[in-house]
């Protein structure tokens, strides 16, 4: 199958029957007709079928290498920056049809997957199998479209020794307990796998130990496998809508991608599925090399700008509703965003006029200005949902229902919640938004998950500080400015 | 019925049935049975349980002037340093019940309507039967522990003019439509009387004009009203709680103050219940004059330190399990949360230690100290729910539910949820209440709400600006040290 | 002369003889000898060096329209992007040779008179003599590479009306007195003329009125004269130098561009100088429609670029010295500054990317990244003077002087004060580099002068907050959003 | 000699003629006439004259336990809480004459000297001569009204380690390089003794390592010298006024207080000014048991106080003299300020409120509202700094000096520079003001030093962090709330 459409990915997906518990119970039946599902999935379908759109088919979709059939654009391996342009703009598409509130949404991990495929050939130098592997499976999920998520998080708990009975000392990190002619053998647990159950398959892959690198390490690994395997099982935390109505909860009843814990007890893992196994090393230099977090980067920023036009959008609406729109200190707030929208869009230029070809032939953005707007959005992103706040104060809470709107008090709500231009219940649509997106629990959620969404302040801050890799161009401007001085 | 135990306060509110209206049906049968309104009101009864519980009755109680029997302390109209304190003492013991996630604690109604009876003699510059009103209904409140909500806010629509087809134009905004022998009839709406219909009678008072203030105003008046008048009716939002189990939502099940809008139509308010009638100057002057945001802010700043108290444990307890207590960056957050708490305490003492009496005979706290915590709790606690963020991570999204760790995964969760010296249930227990407090829509509720407690920011910077009426000795400062210098 | 070099500029400027006071005394006698002026007038001398210096000329002029000869670049009219690419190279050599220190670098004023002359064709609408005098005044300053200053800040006291004895009411604001056949009169005065002294000419041209536009207001005006017409006088703040020492004073005694009072006393402006009379209209539409905050805002990120990596510059030689460059919340603070410096460089690439001809043929870069710098370097540059602070510490305050490393203390400093791979002598320059830059009365008055480079906050916000003038777009995102929802 | 006079401090620093470097020159002749040194004696004396002033004196001294004369109240050890409310009205005496602006203001050391003293017992656990030493050395400072510096922090340098030739190991950290009969001999350097040439003795402790203490650290000593002593040199940092008129620098001429460098080599310090010798944990628990930085936080608080009181006056009056006194955005502004004076004052109020004895039977403030204000003062002074310059704007740059207008261009400076209600004479002096407490390079220091005046942020938050000893408590309220939610 090539590029899907949204009815392809829902009866895959409710074909493969994953473990999944929620609230206490295996969930069974389609999971697309389940309350906690159903509305995430029928979003992500819309997403799939902008493939096979006239409008959008053409600018989303590239002919496959092998089959000539369209296949997915961000499958694709940039290498030139016309292909950077072709990526970005499918990327803005999807983008803009989910405002930026899917940090799932499939063309980030499509990138992901083709930022280590290319980086294949650094595979095979520990076993030229595992460079096979990942070609192939690149390929694999290329031609049929598949759905991918991925977990890397280690339980806080697996710091921690235990002693057993017999005197050993164990920890719960997750490992390899075996290794046989089918394939390895994995026990143990990752945190927040996002969309963990509505996508095809999961890439794994705990980050390796820096400190002590091994060679045969069991807890250093990456792999892929369907979720459907037998030993794994996923823990959902609760669906945040209060509601179905889409009037009332616009963006949770749509837009709740669903955490999940993996367990993985002594599943096996075949050996195609294999990319990385012990080497502590190879894994690290497989991120740097791949350029994974950069080819990623110029995904999430895209997801950046689309989210904060959607925020500008909302609270310019919010302004006129509420006549504000003249007002100094609302003009001030909404000019933050606009400042703030104007530098994402800047970096995005800039990293895609300074891209460069690396080794194996993917032309990578400027990483410097990428990894500048995933150090700075963790801090704009809560500001903005601020503004929202300190711009709409009560207006934000006292959001009749539909069914509000439906009854007997219909006509006090019509005449006293009216607003600058709008009638009641178009402006309670839009103060139901606002909420939804800045003080419900959907929307704390999206606020803490861009908090940490490129990792914690001081992994972003290290990232973008070790990129810097010619300080000393900088230092030289002092010290020949010194040195004239004192000539 | 002097001060009233929980028990009472339900069965009050139960047998008044106003009119309700929530998801569009009007509510039928005992409130205190309703899932949007039980847990609350359960909450609500634990605190009247104090008043008549021994631990605590002579620390909430005092005798009554009028029949010697035991009233609720917050109605005492401070005459000495010794009754602030008693005050204080009384409204800590509540705060630290409720954590301070009650804006309607009783004792912020209470003491309100105790300010405006203190400076009652004011209202008999008009009509000596409106001071006389306030007094009596006072009384009535305070022997009879009546709870009150209270209503001030038009609708932004109020602001709008509206071309009726004979020509006339009118407004929404509320107003006196009509006085007859028996009464005010009013007809308009409010938003946002918290805790409206858990209460039993509601306070109204729209903002006068300061522009033109006018002497006969019908948008301008006071009164005091059963919540279950003809023609009153109440709009509720929906409830936050995502579920009934205290486990899972610590917070939202049981703190969840219903906001509601509060529409009037043709409500005759007796004359008894009425204060102040179309005068703006005497209404500006009873806030000013009665120091209503002085006593306010006594009982505010208590709700405060209660709050920050409680959330210095969260995060507390959050470092250790998750064994950060030692951890620099960590350190830097919890002890914002420690100073910010040291600062809220020395102005509450630094309030009562510059106490002086007014000229009706109250014992007024320094009014700077408290409304230099009206200014910066809006910015410290949306910064102290930013730090749980920060620190908790991850770790207060991936939370299961108590149907979870009575599941089968039961084994899984033990194993890979469990923190630093704390299993894996109580962990997640206290992960879950960081959530209901800093991310769930119960949380973000709360910092909305915070944010504007004591009015919009310009408001009360406006209001400790202008409570430096010694300006001129700072300025003198420099000028004297300017004419030293030039001597 | 065509683009001149530094001894042309000094002897000009010796020869004018501007009536220049300084604390107290008119200043006689070569202006370029004067401690007050002598460093800064050699720092901008070094400047137009370089314009005909072998290495840079082909970068810094092209042929003049007129004779051939090569004339600065900052006067070209870009009509093209690669005339953008042309100024801004020539921009960030002037740039990255003061390092942004110097705000009246001469290519900043000559930007500005381009943008007027570029757009004279306005100006002949209410007299065609205005359009020829502003076309022949640039082709004159171009010609002979006039520098420039600029003046239209009233004084405060120009808002007061005075009571005069004969019952006439006047206030001191600058004004037209007089015209004749030779040209008008002007009185009044301007603050803060930056460079006043030191450069060649003024341009003079006060806002005009946004509230009551008038055709014939005598305080709307604009001409440019040279600097020592008679009645003109200059009034000089204190320079800001400790010393002559280029080791002590890296900064300040070579950088500090003179602020000046200037008066008119009944100064005759020549007809020909004339380019605006009256009109406030006019007088808007100039800046508005000639573009000009927007070539000066390409100048200005230049600038700011320059001395963003000049400051970038002495934080991480400050890390090095100090052995703190692994040092976590070192790290995190310069990587705010490089943060930054992405920030800016993306905004001038994103600026030129956008840009698109105006109807005078000039190709306007995108002004909404050019204003965005605008708005956030007056907060960026004071928190990286912060950063030089909280990073140097008492390192930055306890600077001994050259005379010390030349006296009997020399091998105690060498000893005591050496820095990690940096001798004492050459860690003490840096750090009296960082005291310069941040703490010194220079860097004190550096600060204040990029708070408010661009205007009041106020201004620079408003300009950008217009500047969207597709607001409609992303309310209409979020409407058809909120339509899809409800559909 | 009791408590001394201002002509009494001056001719002993006279006589003292310790060896003082300033620009590459020794110093000879009297301090007190030396340009560099001058204007601070002069404000000093001041304060030493407050003391016998009958004004004053009763509010200044105590009569000394041994003599009965007077004696500076800033030695008394407190027993009581009103004898810190004496200390308390003695140190804002000094405080606010000169509003905060010296870090060594006398009481600053004396009450650290008085904390040693008060826990002498403590040195007596070594050798009983050390408690001795220190009860007899705080006599003599206290019945000769000594003034006093301090040094303890080593150059950057020591921590490297220097190869000598002889293949030897050596650092130039400070240390004991031989104990003789006479006393102990001590060569190293010192950063940073504010003052240190105009007070009399100096106290040299340098913090003990926490890491391997030692019980023979010759790194680890505390003793009290006169300034001097043979061998021991200061090199003093430039002056940073840039002129005497107290009109044009009316901080800088009078109140820079020096910064030096202390040299010593090879100093031989008598036994009995020896307090602690080796031993790492006794001089760590000196610290800590004596209250040293609770008893100086209570003086540093009150200096804060004034310091702020005078910080409002100069806002208040800039405000007024730009009519901006009911400008919203300048409203909020200064609020900021009065509600961290507020602050401050409250933690004032609180922590004597809060005092306890120690068992060496001081009156110990409570500690945790005074090492509050030491953390939020390094950022509430740069903000205040901050609002003086963003109020100000140009009008803080543009400020003619004393002798401008007494030329030829005072009939101008008079009509273009008056503000309201000032005549331009005033205003520019108040404008003098605001420049040389927020911009010049008095300021610049002044700024950087609030910001470490009590150590290092992250030393300031520890501090903090561990004085909350009852962590458990907070924790107590959070578990006893979720066992109640489960129970």
């Amino acid at each position: 199958m090539p590029a899907k459409n949204g009815k392809q990915f829902i009866d895959r997906i409710d074909l493969a029957k994953p473990s999944v518990w929620f609230r206490g119970e295996e969930v069974g039946g389609r999971l697309s007709e389940h309350p906690a599902f159903r509305g995430l999935m029928s979003t992500q379908a819309e997403l799939y079928d902008m493939q096979n759109h006239p409008d959008f088919k053409d600018r989303m979709t590239y002919p496959s290498p092998t089959t000539g059939d369209p296949v997915g654009l961000s499958f694709l391996q940039p290498k030139t920056k016309e292909d950077l342009a072709k990526r970005r703009e499918m990327m803005m598409l999807w983008g803009e049809k989910h405002h930026g509130l899917l940090g799932r949404s499939p063309d980030y991990m499509n990138t992901g997957l083709m930022a280590f495929y290319s980086a294949a050939d650094l595979l095979g130098e520990k076993d030229p199998r595992f460079a096979d592997n990942m070609r192939k499976y690149y390929e694999y999920c290329r031609e049929h479209d598949i759905s991918l998520s991925h977990a890397f998080v280690q339980p806080h708990a697996s710091r921690f020794d235990e002693l057993l009975e017999d005197g050993s000392i164990e920890s719960c990190a997750a490992r390899v307990v075996e290794q046989n002619k089918d394939g390895i053998v994995v026990t143990g647990a990752f945190l927040l796998a996002t969309q963990g159950v509505t996508t095809d398959e999961i890439l794994v892959y705990p980050p390796a130990s820096a400190y002590l690198p091994e060679e045969n390490n069991p807890r250093t690994f990456a792999f892929a496998v369907p979720n459907n395997l037998p030993g794994i099982r996923w823990i959902c935390r609760e669906n945040l809508a209060l509601g179905d109505s889409e009037y009332d909860y616009p963006l949770s009843s749509r837009f709740d991608e669903m955490d999940t814990l993996v367990l993985f007890d002594h599943v096996l893992v075949p050996w195609d599925r294999v990319f990385i196994l012990g080497d502590d090393r190879l894994s690290m230099r497989l991120f740097a090399e791949s350029n994974y977090h950069v080819h990623s980067a110029h995904q999430v920023i895209c997801r950046y700008i689309a989210k904060t036009e959607f925020t500008l959008g909302v609270i310019l609406y919010i302004m006129e509703s509420l006549d504000r729109s003249s007002h100094p200190a609302a003009i001030e707030k909404v000019t933050e965003v606009i400042a703030q929208l104007e530098t994402l869009k800047s970096l995005l230029i800039a990293a895609e006029a300074g891209a460069a070809p690396d080794r194996f032939g993917s032309m990578i953005p400027d990483r410097r200005p990428l990894w500048t707007a995933n150090l700075i959005f963790p801090k704009v992103y809560p500001r903005m949902m601020e503004i929202i706040q300190l711009l709409g104060s009560s207006a934000v809470i006292m959001i009749p229902s539909k069914l509000d709107f439906e009854s007997a008090v219909k006509p006090e709500l019509d005449k006293y919640l009216r607003g600058g231009g709008v009638d009641a219940f178009a402006k309670t649509a839009l103060f139901r938004l606002a909420w939804d997106l800045s003080i419900s629990g959907f929307g704390g959620r999206q606020t803490l998950y861009e908090r940490f969404f490129f990792g914690d302040t001081s992994v972003v801050v290290s990232r973008l500080f070790h990129s810097y890799t010619d300080k000393e161009t900088y230092i030289g401007k002092v010290k020949t400015f010194l040195g004239e001085q004192q000539a």
